[in-house]
């Protein structure tokens, strides 16, 4: 977080740097770890070059979906850890991806109605680390997160995981809004949160579910929020506005375990 | 978090790098500072400086009872923010300590049982920002936190709080163990966060609580914890130890919040 300054609103770092081993700088290197099948989180090209190399580079990220950005030759100095970016830099999952369909399996197995989170777009990687550890811990399934924007499974979201990530499977979807349609074929129901809804104690939160996060500024989106069963919120008494993401996340997740074990209903 | 590599455990940065506004750097500032009363939170010297101005500061965080670390130059050189840190580096804090009878006030002005969060040890300034965000929400009258080893009211606390930390009063202590002593003359039950303690589901958490969470590695300490009347756990189903302490804190609180909410005893 260096050369932040303290203005009230949050200067996000994006994407958050990682250590060397997550990091391909350099042309060939990029060009290398796409042929070599490594799964490219996010890409990073300076703005405004055209030569062979960058189009190989700008192709095969079309190719694999990689969220692309163009920055500065500044930017990417800033974030090149060896110095020698030539232009690139990719940053390389530390963790694989799961598949939606390998999450219910393991509920399935387990003899257990779904638990799923589904997170709409958080994008700081120490929420994202910490909802997949509290994941982890109210005996959900796995986690849900969409493929664009929002953060990737850097090695700061797994040291912020505290080794769940080790154990909590985590998909990658293009489309919450369609995930959600598809999971509710399977009889699961979907919550969000959001400060509008009703009280999460007010609601019946049993039985295969699906807790939708939203985004650390904007809450869950409008098309998501749509696709969802019902809306909960946590009960507010305070002078700001809201919980911190992940803190929300645990708070929901932890009524929903509430209501698991006693029975309500 | 430049410089930090996947190890498993935390490297921790300390203290968190804030914007020059909350920073003093250079000996002359620094015993500028002092001597114009600043809330000087930490302070960095160099290993092996023993000059004249260096030995004034050391007696002013004598006398000021300034947490001091003895680091080295890279050290100081990697935080500075101006490149010209002499040798030492303030952290001065962002904002005014509360004390713990302006907390008690406030809950007797509102005619409420008084609701607080005392923090054994919290490192992580994110946390420790996050955390205050929660007590503000949960409509807690106040923080109390160490004087010594705890992370400060840093810029980066307060911009986790979200404009909590304008609202919800933080004081600090030389000990948290005796200021539990001292609040049980006012009738306050302490609760602590421990993960062999009674499930908080099964407590009685009503009426006038303190609510000690405690370090992130550590816990509670054992000093502490003996001070408590309850120890309170969250029920854990998963493979990984612990919650992130800020979502253990809010899941915590948000079931004081039930048990106020529905009379539940």
């Amino acid at each position: 977080m260096k050369n932040e300054t303290f203005t009230g609103t949050v200067s996000k770092e994006y994407p958050d740097t990682t250590g060397n081993e997550f990091t391909i700088e350099g042309r060939n290197a990029v060009i290398e770890a796409y042929r070599a099948g490594k799964p490219v989180d996010k890409l990073l090209i300076q703005d405004g070059l055209q030569d062979g190399p960058i189009q190989t580079i700008k192709r095969e990220a079309k190719k694999h979906n990689t969220i692309t950005k163009f920055v500065t030759k500044e930017r990417l100095d800033q974030l090149s850890v060896t110095g020698r970016h030539q232009g690139v830099i990719a940053y390389i999952a530390a963790y694989e991806y799961a598949q939606v369909d390998d999450i219910l399996a393991s509920a399935h197995k387990k003899g257990e109605p779904p638990f799923l989170f589904l997170l709409d777009n958080i994008e700081d990687p120490h929420n994202l680390g910490a909802i997949i550890r509290t994941a982890n811990l109210v005996g959900a399934h796995g986690v849900i997160i969409p493929k664009n924007r929002a953060a990737g499974l850097t090695a700061t979201v797994a040291k912020a995981s505290a080794g769940a990530l080790n154990y909590t499977p985590v998909a990658r979807v293009t489309n919450i809004g369609r995930t959600i349609e598809e999971l509710k074929k399977e009889g699961i129901w979907f919550v969000c949160a959001d400060m509008n809804g009703t009280s999460m104690y007010q609601l019946d939160l049993k039985g295969p579910i699906g807790l939708v996060i939203g985004n650390e500024g904007e809450g869950v989106g409008r098309l998501v929020k749509e696709k969802c069963d019902f809306a909960a919120s946590i009960p507010m008494k305070g002078e700001i506005d809201s919980l911190n993401a992940s803190v929300a996340a645990g708070v929901l997740a932890y009524e929903i375990v509430r209501q698991r074990m006693n029975g309500i209903s």
